[in-house]
């Protein structure tokens, strides 16, 4: 089995983003499964042609995309892209999209298929804070989910994929206040846990983790 | 014009429910608009049930349904409902769905049709703070918005339709630590004024209001 | 019975201070109580000067002081004030001393001899989330408290003083991201409540309301 | 130079403290000075006396506590302790005050005389979040640093002390949502910072870290 890990370069004013700092560290093998990574550019429209390059080249099995989250507390393994793109900051070429669809002939939204429940209780299992997420906004993050989702829906129908985000790192926080932040160890150790669970898991397990709101 | 609001009756232990407590108290015209105000069970099924029949009876032009978003900060306006109920504690009949489509033969994800930043704009206007979620989550709420734009996509194509979330009240959270509320006539005036904008704008305004995640 | 109540002036780029807009909306008498109001300028030493003129000019029975605490959730009744000037802010009139005591010969803190906790738990009983605070911070709110106990002690040893700092209002948050806030007509009453509990309990009551940190 | 440095115990229903847990693995060396680790009971009273004893036996130049501050974001460097107990929760051996006095003889409060600023400085200098707290809340955390300094005043008036918070470990947080958690090893690195802050400053530094409520 091969895994296509991606993580998105610093933006929003920040000299690093945990997202790749924590993928580039990751084994290049885990439960089995070969780990190849790719770093992904914070642009809309570009990040989605890297993305669809790397899987072109690389052929996996599996891909799960990651980024930040700052101000979130924990690991948060997200359920549902949307079609839409609504940018509150430029990214990193000064695009900044308002209320755009992102593919004209896409789904509304996309369900990931992993088992985001699963992965969501082994990084617990391990110690690390982590939930299911809702929304993984209007960004740039929410447009690679959504992107991966849609060349797997046109192109790349055998495979699966996934997004998880992650917290500020707790160097990124000293001038913050009042921000959560994670331990970049810990952070890889979560996606590794995330993706032995993807390994191990073809069906979700059934856990209640939804929120009221 | 006519405009069925609708808001939930209490669920998770409390004994009011700020949603169908402000919708009550709106005038009975609003910039010229009809409201008809209906109460809803916080109940997965019957509660579309329940909005099915007022539609079919009210025959309105324009649906809000309002619900309680304990925890949040401001008033929020949905923009989209997705395909799913993964309830986190037991709806007001005991039900407790896990992962569960709410329609096999719905789209993934419906988007709100109504003017939802000028909805939010107006309301800060009116001094109260509001903004755009991208999640209603994965309880009654979102089942009943998404449930509602079921409605409109298979039955009842020319209205439109809308879901605002309102923080509690300030009696709900003295034995709340550190939980934000907002005050019952604060909540109506912001119904109130969402209700004007949407009267008012027949297209929705371009403003960033995007989320990072 | 005469009660002097101060509300300081806006700061911190405010263009409102949520103290004394509802000191001075409170009544001219409660629970029988003569209610004079006077507002306090947001600045070191002067605070303290017009502090001591008013007591001076009013001969009150008891002084409250009431500011702006933003980013707080509910009414806060303080407990102590402490012997130190550290301001991360400039004052209105440019001063902003690091780590210097208020008064060198006063006490380390005084702790307010009003009722505290039947101050919490009578707002608590109008609906209003309220708690007691162990710190009013170091800047000219803890500055004005520490006075008033310092004047207390070396001058007015007849009169009580304490000091309630108070949420944002709604209109002061609409640019910011999260943060709570309450209605002026909850602050009001709030306020109004605390100050009947003062008239009405010469002793406070015991109940726990401390924090672990 | 000697250092003694105390953690408590567990408490309030956790299975684990961070802050002994981090004590126990600082380096005996830190700076040149020697460092003795001692735990103390999360026990009203009783820790003072255990805290006298170890005093009484290592005859240390500088004692540091430490404790956990569950729900804080960052490790807080406290700049003062007040004279009283008010407990929310039981301690370890059932003892809940109200509203005591912990010394009737005592300071109504007590300074730190640890360069508090210089240690948030160097913590932060490490990459870890960090300020000043400005209470230390009333239960046996805010007991333990009074108990200390009425210590010093009282017997030991060559020693310098002071008190350190740090947050929940991540383990600790995975039920408990949205609530800030440190990893281990950076609470360790932030205790051995702080610790070099106190060897190599003998007058504290001058920057502003006041808090306006």
């Amino acid at each position: 089995m091969k895994i296509l890990v991606t993580g998105f370069d610093p933006f929003g004013g920040e000299s690093v983003n945990p997202a790749y700092e924590a993928v580039k560290r990751l084994d290049d093998n885990i439960a089995g499964a070969e780990i190849v990574k790719v770093e992904i550019p914070t642009v809309f429209g570009k990040s989605i042609n890297k993305l669809d390059e790397a899987i072109e080249k690389e052929n996996p099995d599996i891909v799960i995309c990651v980024g930040q989250a700052g101000g979130r507390f924990d690991i948060t393994v997200e359920r549902v892209a949307i079609n839409i793109s609504d940018a509150s900051i430029e990214d990193n070429e000064g695009n900044m999209p308002i209320d755009e669809p992102i593919f004209e002939d896409g789904e509304s939204a996309y369900f990931s298929q992993l088992p985001i429940k699963a992965m969501v209780q082994k990084i617990r299992e391990g110690g690390i804070p982590a939930s299911v997420s809702n929304t993984a906004g209007t960004y740039v993050c929410n447009h690679i989910m959504y992107g991966l989702h849609y060349l797997i829906d046109k192109k790349y129908q055998n495979i699966k994929g996934g997004f998880i985000h992650v917290p500020f790192l707790p160097e990124q926080v000293i001038d913050k206040r009042a921000t959560p932040s994670m331990n970049l160890n810990d952070i890889v150790k979560a996606l590794t846990l995330a993706i032995e669970a993807v390994v191990e898991n073809k069906e979700d397990i059934k856990m209640p983790e939804g929120k009221t709101h």
